[in-house]
């Protein structure tokens, strides 16, 4: 049998049926939207995955007790966390999903809700209320696009994606996707805020397991500065609206993973590209490893260390730090047996230096995405994680982010 | 008994009988001193404290076979780090000892080393030997600050500092001290290079002991970037020329531990202080922990975040970010007990936000050393830790360090 995948336009709204609207209601003061929503038409089964911070935020909570349902809107704002806002916080989010639900004439608990943004202030009521009816006013089978505006934050560009996978001569499905970045960066469990949509028809358990699988590899392998947040999430719903049906398992279950993992990858990839300050994209390759948590933590420790990260904006292979922080990760390793390789450069070899031509290493870190290849010899474990420098423009950023 | 402590001149020289120097021997480009030595007339006892990072360069696997001596003197170069230049590197830290032993018609195995500098180049035997001839000629017991000076990298000030300890009308002992930053401090055992000489009479355990537990409060409890180095330790030389001996539990132990922490603690602070783009020193009081290990890892949590410390350099009381930073520390707290204060004013309660006056907090925060207090109502363990802000400075310092 013959299958493809195909990219297409339309983010999150690509898929048949589902309508979305981005609009202003005045939590951003310089008037860009802020305010988003996402219908489906026919009852969706979702799979989550939450931040692991201590401090989950109100909206957080809600979620996870409405996701256990069939789903029919998910109610997004950036400009404010709602986050350490305790019991009225919970109670401000129940009222979001409870306000948008009788605007749709749905049950409350048939709506997800999220936030993004400044932790700590409680949510304007009054605001978040013009904007679900303006909202509801405004919803469009072309609305993905301002959607995945209204809740950027200080992203740069908005974030999103669809493909369609079809079958030669027989069924197809859609996931389409958007995410905002673009601080407070370093996913354990989900990151910041992605939204995805398919209209395959999957049931819940293998939903749940699909997405975990992709988000590992892909939302949860990228950082920016190290800052896991109070609110980040993934929400995934599928409408089954669709003639291709999926479970664990089954013909399909490989390739609606494939897809997914492709949607989860672009999004997540555009995070970091779009991070704060970000000027190159870190891609570093952790072979060797003894497994997916040992090798997450390695990479981690590199891509958040901040003298790896200046190192790479100052395009200067300076290896020694890359050696620095596997060192301090805590992971079990023998130092030598360490290979590092920048681009095509290998640069150390069995822990200790090695002779390299040090213009062919400028060549490779003046590109705006750098291969890191570091080889552990411990184990067979290998994954890619994508990181950033560390720039002058993320110290400008935040500086003053909330005043 | 009436006794005190008084702050003296004179470093490590300040010590009755120890000698230094401090010289240029061409490792430093720019013609600054790079080279030091220190030398006791009499053996001495010595305690050493050193880094966690499995890449422990080789000078420090020296300086750990020949602690166990009777020690008789310590020579360091700035410039080069010796470290990830496996066998080669320690033959070359080897051979450094034996030049020095034999400049002072000593063993090799009365000799110390440290380097510090830039990770994966090889020593330059002849000029590190000139050095020496230079250095050993120049000792003299003014030479503290020479030596000072010549360990320093990144620093911008030379740090070192003496007190005396007077017991009224009859005996004394001095404890000297220097120490170099100023970027890769994270010290998880040892903090970078610090070197500290007394002439009180003490035992080798004692004296471990006393030094092991005025780093843990001190230089363990610092941080400017996260980054624990592959050369970081802290030596302590016991000359026993002095008139009051020391064992734990005798009538001196606490005072000694005392002194010995003013001056672990004077170091420690001026490492952060002089952080690479340091413009503001963050003091950070952890209540209510269940114990000193999770009482880190929250501080270091916060203190490590580049949110929390953009935040601070740009003067904007986002007490958020610190929730975010104590909330994935992976330490267990219950996220509704935590209280948070910038100075004297208390931004969050009981994990949620409270009114505070803007103003006022500004004012907290526009000082050099900014007080914040998290009170976790876990535990009953308290303990200050000490940060830096993330500036410009920081990444024009690391964008082009190597080259």
């Amino acid at each position: 049998m013959k299958y493809w995948l195909e990219k297409i336009e339309g983010g999150i709204t690509a898929v048949p049926g589902v309508e979305a609207a981005g609009v202003h209601c005045g939590l951003k003061k310089n008037g860009e939207k802020d305010f988003a929503l996402l219908y489906c038409p026919q009852p969706a089964v979702a799979a989550g995955v939450f931040t692991s911070n201590r401090f989950k935020a109100p909206p957080l909570k809600v979620t996870e007790n409405h996701i256990e349902n069939l789903v029919r809107a998910v109610v997004i704002n950036s400009g404010n966390a709602n986050a350490c806002t305790g019991l009225r916080g919970e109670n401000d989010a129940l009222a979001t999903a409870g306000e948008t639900a009788a605007r749709l004439a749905l049950a409350k608990e048939e709506v997800l809700v999220a936030s993004t943004g400044v932790i700590g202030s409680y949510l304007p009521l009054e605001k978040m209320f013009a904007g679900i009816r303006e909202a509801v006013e405004a919803l469009s089978d072309q609305g993905g696009s301002d959607a995945a505006q209204a809740i950027m934050t200080t992203d740069t560009i908005s974030k999103q994606v669809a493909y369609r996978f079809q079958v030669e001569g027989g069924g197809s499905f859609v996931i389409g996707g958007m995410a905002k970045g673009s601080g407070m960066i370093c996913p354990d469990m989900a990151t910041m805020l992605a939204f995805l949509v398919t209209d395959a028809g999957i049931e819940k358990t293998s939903l749940q397991k699909a997405l975990q699988e992709c988000v590992n590899y892909s939302f949860n392998a990228i950082t920016v500065d190290g800052d896991t947040s109070t609110n980040d999430m993934v929400l995934l719903l599928s409408t089954g609206s669709g003639n291709l049906d999926i479970t664990e398992g089954s013909m399909f279950w490989e390739p609606f993973k494939e897809a997914l993992m492709q949607v989860c990858s672009e999004l997540a990839y555009m995070i970091v590209a779009d991070g704060e300050g970000t000027t190159k994209v870190l891609r570093l390759t952790i072979k060797g490893a003894v497994d997916y948590k040992s090798g997450k933590k390695l990479a981690y420790s590199v891509l958040n260390s901040p003298l790896v990260k200046t190192a790479f904006f100052g395009e200067d292979a300076n290896w020694g730090r890359i050696v620095t922080a596997l060192g301090y990760s805590n992971v079990d390793f023998d130092p030598e047996k360490v290979d590092i390789s920048l681009g095509h450069v290998q640069v150390a070899a069995r822990g200790e230096a090695v002779a390299f031509d040090e213009l062919e290493a400028k060549a490779a870190l003046m590109k705006a995405e750098i291969p890191i290849e570091i080889n552990m010899h411990m184990g067979t474990e290998e994954i890619t994680f994508w990181g950033s420098d560390l720039s002058y423009e993320y110290i400008s950023i935040n500086g003053a982010y909330r005043s």
